[in-house]
């Protein structure tokens, strides 16, 4: 809440309207007049984190209004989800009811969300839903929280979408049973053919798989996780990620011949069950090319067009506005942590681009 | 504690001479006039375990004594290892030290041997360590827990051997990152090289193993073990087992050359370390002998000589005497639950063939 008191001074500051709203979406509402962006990143990020992620988008966008350009600032809150999945943005364009505060709990001390919004003194306020067709489009400047510009050479990403995501649980039933009393041809060992389906997995996907596709094994459970005892299930939550929805059908369609495979094949059973599913958010082509030519003068050969891996506010703000995002190289990709850092050469040049960006699609849109 | 009371009684009816010692193990000594045999096995199982586990062949060996053989019986105490490692029969061959008492506490729920022995009412009593020359051999009627003899339709098992087992723990040591900022090439997934090395031991091993060899991952330990980030750090719990040290040698190279060769092809860094290494225990061939005849005798064709899977008192009884082993099938191989059965018929079978054994040893040695 220090935070963002601090910012509402600097949007007073810089000649725009501040206010701080039932969710805790801090914003900044400029004179209305001709056409105008929202930018904007987030304020609070993971416990314990560093100084950059988020809120170097948040400092990025009062600077353009500084640098005189109309546009209008959002803190969106809670994009961590702390108390739920992008609550601030999704609040700020109609999409998270009184109901779903009711229900939203931290989750990490499970306090409800209407309580901490009540300690933060902001129980009853109305929450904002300013009218988005004043916005030419939502734009975001943002740490990378990854190497693939510092390993590159390179000092801007410019983002050509944020990534589809799909997570996948697939759970393998066999027979528990002592480790010494039975044979290898007796038993239906779940874990082995978890392993079996994995191998298959990593022999198949770099095969079919986008230039840029991921795919990771970030979980595996054994039951019961014992050394003397076979295990009788085992649970594997498996996402992959790519920007290109074809690309994403051909992985999905890839995982279930596995699976049908693996039943074929092996002697436990193989279900697969979608957990979750994010659709993929394709930046706005004119934002892109503004962004692309700014950085085509500003650092040429020292940028790239890529997509975001990782989710941001803009994923929201995408469903009703053109939007477009900025990256700046995180120094050994560490983010989350308090020595998260970018050089400042990197950030100064990274806000001029944003800058130059900007100033261009608002001339040519 | 009543079942040993009990198991006092009884023995006292057969002509023994019964004692609780200090550790709980209940003895029965016969009259000390020529060549005998050490018989039993266990009292307790696993917390809400069946009726047969251990507690057959403590009754099977009070039945020699009733058919007139001369036969010292043993309850060993604590088989299951809920306060150590076979302490009851380490205790009776003199492996187990005061010092080792006083260090040992319940793995459920932290309670010290000391105390436990005291609540039972048998501190400061000696612990028993007969005059081991005494006996020819040392004798154990077990059930198989397992399904090798009900699935071969056979009746009775004669025990070759205890195997030996190797437990490793193999580490794989990476990066923990995000798995939507971090590219395929970038990324080093401890999860994955533990994927890569077990299906490479899927691989290996069967071109290698002995007839009856297995080999099991019991446990993997993924870190973080969430979804969204690339497992920095695998543990696998990896144990193998046979009765040919040859073999136990020829699966353990294996498992380092795979490990050198993850080493060499993969990003993380492989380590192995061995948890615990058992010897085999050989049954004695006069016993096996002995016993192979009154099988062939008594069910001819519905028997087998097997080695046992699982660890017995026999092991710890064979550092000192010849032992030997006779399995009755399970119904299912279900043990270590109340649903533990063995067929009537196969129970009568299985005593006339360990007595007729036990009889035609003495005859012979």
């Amino acid at each position: 809440m220090a935070s963002r008191h601090w910012l509402c001074e600097l949007l007073a500051e810089v000649g725009l309207e501040p206010s701080i709203d039932g969710i805790g979406n801090v914003f900044g509402r400029g004179p209305a007049t001709g056409p105008r962006l929202l930018a904007g990143s987030h304020l609070e990020t993971q416990n314990h984190a560093g100084w950059l992620d988020g809120a170097l988008g948040v400092v990025a966008a009062v600077a353009l209004v500084r640098a005189g350009l109309p546009v209008d600032v959002c803190a969106y809150a809670d994009e961590e989800g702390h108390y739920g999945n992008m609550i601030g943005s999704r609040s700020l364009i109609g999409d998270f009811s009184e109901q779903q505060i009711d229900l939203a709990r931290n989750k990490n001390d499970d306090t409800s969300l209407r309580d901490a919004l009540a300690s933060a003194g902001l129980a009853g306020r109305p929450r904002l839903t300013p009218d988005l067709s004043r916005y030419k489009a939502a734009i975001e400047m943002h740490i990378e929280q990854g190497t693939q510009l510092e390993s590159g050479n390179l000092r801007v990403g410019v983002i050509t979408g944020i990534v589809a995501i799909q997570h996948w649980r697939m759970t393998f039933e066999g027979q528990q049973d002592h480790t010494g009393g039975t044979t290898m041809r007796e038993r239906r060992d779940a874990g082995l053919s978890a392993v079996r389906f994995l191998s298959q997995v990593d022999d198949a996907f770099p095969r079919i798989c986008g230039d840029r596709s991921v795919w990771t094994t970030g979980r595996i459970v054994l039951e019961p996780n014992a050394t003397a005892i076979i295990p009788g299930r085992a649970e594997i939550d498996f996402s992959f990620r790519d920007l290109s929805p074809e690309v994403m059908d051909r992985l999905q369609a890839c995982l279930r011949r596995l699976v049908q495979e693996s039943n074929r094949r092996e002697r436990c059973t193989a279900t697969m069950q979608l957990m979750s599913e994010l659709q993929p958010t394709l930046c706005d082509p004119a934002v892109l090319d503004a962004f692309s030519s700014a950085a085509r003068e500003l650092c040429p050969d020292h940028w790239q067009a890529m997509p975001s891996g990782a989710i941001h506010d803009s994923n929201v703000l995408g469903r009703r506005l053109p939007v477009g995002m900025l990256f700046v190289p995180s120094i050994n990709g560490i983010s989350h942590h308090w020595t998260e850092d970018t050089k400042e050469e990197d950030l100064v040049l990274g806000m001029q681009v944003f800058a130059r960006g900007a100033e261009e699609f608002l001339a040519r849109n």
